[in-house]
């Protein structure tokens, strides 16, 4: 991912102000690792409320996000995108019409994540989840991906996957992981039920402690030796053999 | 496209021994735009007889494959895999099978190439056939994206898109191409006949005049007003609803 793909705010009050003011577009804090944890209470505090990831860098890579400005040691890098938050979309879910979400594992190629946006709209997924960790940003890169499709979707951005799940869950989601290992094929399962779809992510597929955590797991069967999909497919499989169902 | 994704031979003796010893091998030719025609009747010969496009360039275009060396003018690219020829391949079909193909008509992005041909080959698609004009060639890009399924799929490339229409048509498929205006959607048509899918650029999608030449039109139903879908993931659901269907 190429710096241009984001907006930086730099210095100690203005990332304080937009942590204040626009929690919901700043995808990341960055703080040189020099700097006293003890002198930016405030700001961890900020960051940990609106579930802002915050990381201690060394000031080399502040400088290569920045250049050479009076950054202060404080660098907030702005989404392209905002986030839609959880409870806030699924007070307006109606359950009854078995809504399918994706729920990405951590999709770090900003061109997959574009991707998988655009043919989740296509198929009329409801939302595309996302971790805070392992997981590319809403930037300039996945809009162009996603053929601007990016703004037509719910994306929200939970604090972990695991998080993620468990708000599914209470919501009343079965969780459906897609591995090659499993038993049933994905034309095979039931799909008349609000339903999340957990897709892998693209070095590892899905760990298996989140494995565990799935109600059901799904493959696609592949020919000629084939070992996976590209994660973008596989999403887009899902959820258009979500769409047939839901159509013919 | 990176000129490192590729392999050149320049020079016109070598040039003219590649053509005639492993002319598969070959992609293309570049020749100088100043040197006479006449003067290299052989080897526009050998490349009009092997079917391996040959392209006029400015001595900066030679300059930026090969650098500084003595290219006398000539350079030929070679390919990292080596292509089938149509009629090898449709001497091994069993027809009575319902065999399908995909027929691209014009890939230009290697990595949208490298992905249709993992989900081809994953989906059991006979072969995939390509056109050589707008169309990546298999090269060392296309190879790596299609995580190394690219060997265990036939590629076929053809003259031009009509002839492979042709080609395929006289042996026994039906042409289905992939347009979103068509009135049928993939679900519905019938699948149980040799099919070659076409799918459009990434850019134009299907040319009307191929358009024309199709048996059948199907479209992919899309929500939330998007336009069209990426054209390897427009491959890879026909791949897999042609499975589905051959499967279920």
């Amino acid at each position: 991912m190429s710096n241009t793909d984001n907006f930086f705010i730099y210095g100690r009050n203005p990332v304080e102000e937009t942590l204040k003011n626009r929690p919901h577009e700043v995808d990341k804090i960055f703080v040189k690792n020099n700097i006293k944890a003890s002198t930016y209470q405030d700001i961890k505090e900020l960051a940990f409320q609106n579930e802002v990831p915050l990381v201690k860098v060394p000031g080399a890579k502040i400088y290569g996000l920045v250049g050479k400005v009076n950054d202060q040691g404080f660098v907030a890098q702005i989404s392209a995108a905002k986030y839609t938050k959880f409870y806030d979309w699924a007070e307006t879910l109606i359950l009854s019409q078995n809504p399918a979400v994706l729920l990405l594992h951590g999709i770090e190629d900003p061109h997959n994540f574009g991707a998988i946006l655009r043919s989740a709209a296509a198929a009329g997924i409801e939302a595309v989840i996302i971790p805070m960790q392992n997981q590319a940003p809403v930037n300039a890169t996945v809009f162009k991906t996603s053929a601007g499709t990016a703004g037509r979707i719910p994306i929200i951005r939970v604090h972990n996957l695991n998080q993620g799940i468990k708000d599914l869950k209470a919501t009343g989601f079965d969780i459906v992981g897609l591995d090659g290992s499993a038993n049933n094929e994905i034309w095979e399962i039931d799909l008349d039920r609000p339903i999340a779809f957990m897709i892998g992510n693209e070095g590892e597929g899905i760990l298996p402690a989140n494995l565990k955590r799935c109600d059901t797991l799904v493959k696609i069967p592949m020919e000629n030796d084939v070992e996976s999909l590209n994660a973008s497919v596989s999403a887009a499989l899902v959820s258009y053999e979500w769409k047939r169902r839901h159509t013919t």
